[in-house]
């Protein structure tokens, strides 16, 4: 399972300050923080507080002095995203994200390809989110088409079903694991799939349990990624009990131990 | 989600012991606890001390003279299952089990039309458990044909796809997930799909953490009974959580409050 740290995201306050005033500490703590809980990767998102590229280039150079781990340049903004890129000291990055609309694919396509980077793909559209199985598979299969043709490999692709609030928007849920499921046969290998987990519990009351849960139904239908909270020791806890479950990781007693042991040392 | 308590089996000191000298308070209190808990159904087995067809007929005495809830008479032997069908006062019966031996079939089949009872079919035979996907979906077919034959409609029938320890048998549970998936397109509307679910944490360090977190990857596969562990507050808040999820239950804040009320008011 891949874990994508969603921390360093402007939209916390901490975050926000950090940025606009360039202090590095709070990047530094976070980065150091989400790593010891075993994120594979770091989500770095400065979207909330500012567009410029060089605040971008300032965030991957911090948390790259700071920890080894592999980093998730999250923009909407493709200027952005080719700062974060060109600031990349050569460790794994993945671009967060494009959509299924041809001029997002255009533009944002080629900077992975360029940077050897791997692309979140989000199965939306200029028509919005989609309500369906259907439109999920459809915009999913057309990104990962887009992708395949501009170069990248299963491995390098990531599609994400869009995960939406629960208190909000019930039904989707249901809808997102079955969109997984058809994600798992699009190709023999298959591409990654992820979710932004944290949405589906916004605004509610159980936050960490409705979190988890749906985690461990989703690996079930196939999920390997989430952009997710990695600080929640019960959201480790149950997605290394569900590696267990689905073979991936060879039981013993104290096999959550070990799995925190091997995600820090040596990642996913 | 049928949640049937496991508590009430000779395999437990305490209820082998009331059984034995049928002293009727303990099972009276599991009786009780396991239905303000929001059991579906109450599991009855005397099969550790007792092959006594009247021991069973004291049991489901016992219990339904103490608590409204369901049963679900467990043995391997007819005569024990029919002391318990015949003893039983008209509320819901689930006879638990046949497996997919002619024997069993011809023998357990008749006694669950002629009681109007439910079955549960456990995909093994005279060669023993399963070990893969084809050969659970073999048997399960074969009971469930069976069981139809015989008189049985889906919703009477309940597939036991056979979850083995964690601990000695790791590959099997993934491939119990995927014989719940085969099972659910056995027909329409399909036949309901159960485990003993305490069976996959056996001997381990983490049980509540292990079962919890299969039962809901089960459920997002199909699974909508289990034999369990009601007591167990965090496995009643992952189903409570994942038929949320599942859109099976309206959300609100206090969802796992009303998941509860509705419950032991009402059953599932």
């Amino acid at each position: 399972m891949i874990l994508i740290g969603e921390r360093i995201n402007a939209g916390f306050k901490d975050i926000g300050q950090a940025i606009r005033t360039h202090d590095p500490e709070p990047i530094r703590r976070w980065a150091r923080e989400q790593t010891v809980c075993g994120a594979d990767y770091l989500d770095l998102n400065i979207g909330a507080v500012s567009k410029n590229p060089a605040d971008m280039a300032w965030l991957v150079e911090v948390v790259q002095e700071t920890v080894p781990t592999p980093i998730c340049v999250d923009s909407n903004h493709p200027e952005v995203l080719r700062a974060g890129l060109e600031a990349a000291d050569g460790r794994p990055v993945i671009v967060n994200s494009t959509t299924a609309e041809d001029e997002k694919l255009e533009k944002i396509l080629p900077l992975a390809v360029k940077y050897n980077a791997a692309i979140i793909g989000v199965a939306q559209d200029e028509q919005g989110s989609p309500q369906n199985v259907e439109r999920r598979v459809e915009l999913g299969a057309k990104i990962f088409m887009a992708a395949m043709e501009a170069g990248l490999t299963p491995d390098r692709i990531f599609l994400d079903p869009v995960l939406m609030p629960l208190r909000f928007m019930q039904d989707q849920a249901l809808k997102v694991l079955e969109a997984i499921r058809e994600y798992r046969i699009l190709s023999d290998p298959p591409p990654h799939i992820s979710v932004g987990l944290s949405n589906i519990c916004s605004q509610t009351k159980e936050r960490s349990l409705i979190a988890r849960t749906f985690l461990v139904m989703a690996m079930a239908a196939g999920l390997d990624a989430a952009i997710c909270n990695v600080l929640d020791p019960e959201l480790r806890a149950a997605v290394a009990t569900a590696e267990l479950i689905l073979n991936r990781e060879i039981y013993s007693d104290d096999y959550l131990r070990v799995w925190s042991l091997k995600r820090v040392k040596g990642g996913a």
